[in-house]
């Protein structure tokens, strides 16, 4: 991996920083987030601007750029990458580490006096530039929204925003229709006294209209937004796309049921001018929703007496919540998806001892797999697929130079999933070909206790995930181990494989209670750095609970397993585990083995269905 | 319980609030929220405002007061109690209920236009002040800060501020010497380029000069303030408590060792101007450190670019974590304690049978005994002495009107503790003295298991306490059953039974990192509404662990429980208990028996021992 030369790039940026074509002043500094307009998590080619003003392409990073300096701030996954990936044009600030400056110090740190710093305030956050304008200002220099982007201005060759086909969603994938959902939108916006709701976020916008698109690789979203009032619905995106008859017809364009569902189209860059138009008109008591993520372009546009900003929208929180069509959709994709896994575990075992298989023709053959499953549309998320030592590394993703053999000497360890159209899937498993040793199988037993402890837990409705995530790691903890990430996140449905605003984590507190008809995943681990790798994620649903008794008749929820993957005996060091962990091995395996078998045997492949058979014995 | 008559009172305040002798303009409202300056939990009489003008006298609510309304708010535990204090010139304002309006949003709704809004800013916290502030100006009201309190001026009797004599600690209680303490604050201080602290909690200030009171029934702590630079301590307090020589001594008031440990005196009043005398010679890099927790008053003197602001103290963290001397010195408090409690238990097993026991001669008779101790200066909080339906009231507290007799048909629950010189207790045990049903047992043996899984846990340096908080619900949660309130808190050495920054509950996550040396409360319950009441609280110590394995050199936790009174077998359903867990008890008792048995044996507590002998035999 050669570092990205940056030299004449800097130098163009830095005279577009003082071009009065493009600032009003000339800026001492210009930052560069990772973002793009609307806080997605993957980002489309175009948007990858602090890739191409530096070459680091992690998925976090924040470049800023001053007369003299360029730095580069990433977290703990990136450090190997983004020091192999920068040129010495460039300094990499590592976060997390003591000595690392923030943004805002190192910035008051370098900076003349008075000086300027630029931003483009369609990819910051409303909040982040609220604290950056604040450190700015308190040290006597200010922080500058700048109109254009500057990257864009020297960045010749810059991809076009994708805008690629919409795809339309019938009830009988989405369970609920558009207008449905827009009126139950509007009955959260009275009930909360607002005029109007702002969605920004690109998987909200395709729930609520019941469409997909495929503009962001692995996220089947598309560029938009969507302004929704009391009896006006203003859809904000590439016109081009609404040409065809049958997307015309979905959504009511030409012969709207009831004037108040009438969608109106306007072009995706014209939302600012639009929003501003509204906001002028807005009437003494008129409130205007938005999210706290949005875009501080959009956000500052609606004056602050009528502003009322929310950590999760309303249509985060209704689409995290699956109705009775979309969790059947779920259930149907995971025995699918199932099927493409235990395909491929037979397939490996046969192939392994042959020494042609590596971490990338794996991963290869399980997209392969997976394509064969019917309304198969992509992966959601790029495979993990990580032998020995590489699964140590949490965000490994193998490349031609790391890419090693998969052995019956080393642990595999792989963590994949894709999108159908009826449901997203994401799961983890870790397994060996040969022997593992007793360390190995020691780890990976611990994994599988925390991993049943929060599968099987029973809780009060009303619980948030994160105070669910010391279950995952109690047994870890009690031998000294530990995992450094959280335990799951939200899985959308045919959408976002992570999505708010619920999880299992440590890391947060304000997550949503988990309610019956949210899906979540449940995925501890445990990696030890230059040897091995494990993690053990299943996707499970949200479901009531029936105990004993009903305190306070607040009802009790649990989780039922929608991936349906056997989990390695071979892997588990048994006498490690109670009775109750074995029956619920035993319990889970059996479902597999009746679900799984039937469709593997509906499929006619034999093979896989012996495999699965052999791998779903019961244990004692 | 009649209520206050508040008529007269309400019409002398309003007139106050029009007064120009005490406010420069009139107010159309007054705020009187319940805290005293120092952020105390308990309060001394002379700050009971609230209960003054309202007659409510539970530990939380405010009082607000228009020219039309009065309106009180207060939190579930004590709708019926306020209920039964205020007269029908109060409205109760039920929070946590929908229908209930914040004190912002019923202002907005009750205030004629440009209204003025008064409050003492010493007795509101800075944050509070901000977010009340920013409510009403939005609205287009002001809040004002009225330098009297307006209640004090219509409280014609109101008791002095107490100034209890102060008690001297040595090293061979406290293990380390104010000045020694003195020079680890200053040692924070440069490490955080700070100028100045300024120490407005008690507690805090008690444990910083090794000094005693009893200004705060309950808390040995004394009015004062502590403002500390870097070569100068200045101490804020009722000069005459000074006379003493051997305090003179103690504080080398005259005889100061070296000139940054001469500690200059002042007025407990005088705080403020000498802040602000302070202020006005700040250099341009100079920082004010402060709590965000310290009153309104005092925080707005520090110019807001000189302010630092933290939610815990370095004297609260560092007073967290236990030394050697004081960790001995709570156990030794924990065993006396023990003997005491002992001792009761045999007693009320012989004179319950007799009909003579009730909850407030029980809750005497316990004080009784634990006096008998040496070092005993008093209890650390009303003690919570409840049979049957009373101790499903989490906050009982024994009134002749309520007081329930002891018999052998119902649960007896005390939670009680005490001041003694050497350290602080806090202790709940559920009992029966007759034959407990199946489903008490049963309760009971699921708070016992949360117990024990909280008192066992290994757990990672540096875990918060929040997130243990699930390992004490999850037996209770398995059953569909729950208890509404955190599982700990932190307990001070011969200091406030309850203190931070640490503790074990899901309302926070703001706690400090749970360290060796810090002591915390470990208290599961289960609460059925007019039936009985079920908690079992240890005090427990956090002390290094040893697990197998030692990831990333992070090191491990668990407690030591530092209570040693045994556990009522007879409650226990020991069916339903792992084997680990009968372990776990068994050792406990082993440990109980040992340790309190010797004590016993050396007091010559005959039928206390004998009691301790039958109560710990092992279970199977």
């Amino acid at each position: 991996m050669s570092p990205k030369i940056t030299g004449e790039l800097l130098r163009q940026l830095r005279q577009v920083m003082k071009n009065c074509k493009y600032v009003s002043e000339p800026l001492q500094a210009y930052i560069i987030p990772s973002g793009d307009a609307h806080q997605s998590e993957y980002i489309a080619p175009c948007d990858c601007r602090r890739e191409f003003i530096c070459g680091f392409n992690g998925s976090a990073g924040t470049a800023i750029v001053t007369e003299q300096y360029a730095a580069m701030w990433t977290d703990g996954r990136y450090f190997l990458q983004a020091t192999q990936q920068m040129d010495n044009n460039w300094t990499l600030m590592k976060m997390g580490l003591k000595e690392t400056p923030s943004q805002e110090d190192w910035l008051i740190s370098v900076l003349p006096e008075n000086s300027k710093v630029g931003v483009d305030p369609w990819i910051i956050a409303a909040d982040q530039w609220k604290a950056m304008s604040k450190a700015l200002t308190s040290a006597g220099h200010s922080l500058i929204a700048v109109q254009e982007n500057l990257i864009d201005v020297v960045w010749v060759d810059r991809p076009q925003r994708p805008s690629t086909q919409l795809r339309t969603l019938g009830s009988d994938y989405t369970g609920m229709s558009w207008q449905d959902k827009i009126t139950a939108l509007r009955a959260k916006m009275t009930e909360r006294k607002m005029s109007w709701f702002i969605a920004t976020a690109l998987d909200e916008i395709a729930w609520l209209f019941n469409l997909r698109g495929a503009d962001i690789e692995y996220n089947p979203v598309f560029f938009a937004y969507t302004i929704v009032g009391i009896d006006t619905i203003r859809l904000f995106v590439d016109i081009k796309r609404l040409a065809d008859p049958a997307l015309r017809e979905h959504l009511q364009l030409d012969t709207p049921s009831k004037p108040e569902l009438h969608i109106q189209t306007f072009p995706y860059e014209s939302v600012f001018a639009e929003l501003q138009a509204i906001c002028t008109a807005l009437g003494h008591k008129d409130k205007v929703w938005i999210c706290d993520k949005a875009s501080c372009a959009l956000t500052q546009v609606i004056p602050q007496a009528h502003r009322s900003t929310i950590p999760y929208t309303p249509l985060c929180l209704a689409k995290a919540v699956k109705n009775t069509t979309e969790i059947q959709g779920m259930k149907t994709a995971h025995i699918k998806d199932a099927v493409a896994l235990c395909d491929l575990f037979a397939w490996l075992e046969k192939e392994i001892p042959k020494g042609t298989v590596t971490e990338i023709s794996a991963a290869d053959k399980a997209e392969e797999l997976r394509s064969q499953q019917k309304h198969f549309v992509g992966l959601s998320f790029p495979t993990i697929s990580s032998v020995g030592p590489n699964a140590a590394i949490i965000h490994y993703r193998p490349l031609p130079e790391t890419n090693r053999t998969l052995t019956v000497n080393e642990v595999y360890l792989i963590d994949s999933g894709a999108q159908y159209i009826d449901g997203t899937t994401d799961v983890t498993r870790t397994v060996h070909f040969g022997t593992p040793s007793a360390y190995e199988k020691e780890c990976f037993t611990y994994v599988l206790k925390g991993h049943i402890a929060v599968s099987a837990a029973v809780f009060p409705n009303g619980t948030k995930g994160h105070l669910l995530d010391s279950f995952a790691r109690a047994a870890l903890w009690e031998s000294g181990l530990d995992y450094l990430h959280g335990t799951g996140h939200g899985v959308g449905c045919f959408l976002n494989v992570h999505e708010g605003p619920c999880g299992i984590s440590y890391k947060t507190f304000a997550d949503e209670p988990l309610e019956a008809g949210m899906i979540v995943s449940d995925e501890p681990g445990y990696y030890e750095d230059g040897a091995f790798g494990i993690r053990l994620e299943n996707v499970v649903l949200v479901v009531p609970a029936k105990p004993k008794y009903n305190y306070r008749n607040r009802g009790s929820l649990t989780f039922e397993p929608l991936t349906l993957v056997p989990i390695q005996v071979k892997m588990m060091n048994t006498e490690l585990l109670t009775q109750k962990e074995r029956d619920w091995v035993n319990e889970y395996h059996r479902t597999c083995r009746e679900v799984v078998g039937a469709e593997l045997e509906r499929q006619g492949r034999k093979e896989a269905l012996e495999w699965l058979i052999r791998e779903t014995q019961p244990i004692v």
